[in-house]
């Protein structure tokens, strides 16, 4: 069996409760973070709830990465969903974790879309997929 | 132990290849769907990739709605997530799965955010959290 995307599910608590509240601040190091990894921005969207919180997503080539902050638990829910091997979704979990400065963070990754496919073969990067990847 | 969020993840595999691969239909099945669940549409942005696929963000009130489509797979890959018990996530799925004529679909729900409670209380619905649920 082969998997279309990966989708990692990141906890991210005991955070920065100052970072979590401010959308600008998320909105860099969400892009940031995206960018380190390699992936294709295609657009991107943030909005800081009242009292408190932010919730974003970001729009990748290679699927999306999107966030969700409870300041007020020092709490931040992270999706990281990719497809290909051209990037690491781990990349941004990392560097989210630090700049969360959270001390206590947990995740998992899902396999999503599972085809049987023949031995050697692959689902993603046969030639009429690959422009899937650009835009 | 309660949580702040709940996570739908949607796998519609065996769908109408025609409806993944049609950008404004697909745009309008999930806020259509979004909608009647009950939640509350912030922003919503779908990108169609070439040559083939669909990739739609709808942010609400109380989380995100996510797709990612490969027509050529006849699959879907949904995420639904909210928070508050205001609004039924699983109406989403159901919606869904019609529209895609899914003939094999799978779901499974992951709890986010989870947080020791004294007994009898709940996390949301605090009166100063329920601000989030606005905008």
């Amino acid at each position: 069996m082969e998997a279309l995307g990966r989708q990692i599910l990141v906890e991210c608590y005991e955070c920065n409760e100052e970072v979590l509240n401010d959308v600008s601040q998320i909105e860099a190091i969400l892009l940031e973070a995206t960018r380190a990894s390699g992936a294709s921005i295609i657009s991107h969207k943030f909005h800081k709830f009242s009292p408190h919180g932010v919730s974003g997503m970001v729009v990748i080539a290679e699927s999306h990465v999107a966030i969700h902050t409870w300041p007020e638990y020092a709490y931040a829910a992270v999706d990281i969903f990719t497809c290909g091997d051209t990037i690491d979704p781990w990349v941004i979990q990392e560097h989210l974790k630090l700049c969360f400065a959270s001390r206590n963070t947990s995740a998992m990754e899902m396999k999503r879309g599972m085809f049987k496919v023949e031995e050697g073969q692959k689902l993603l990067f046969k030639p009429e997929n690959a422009a899937r990847f650009g835009e």
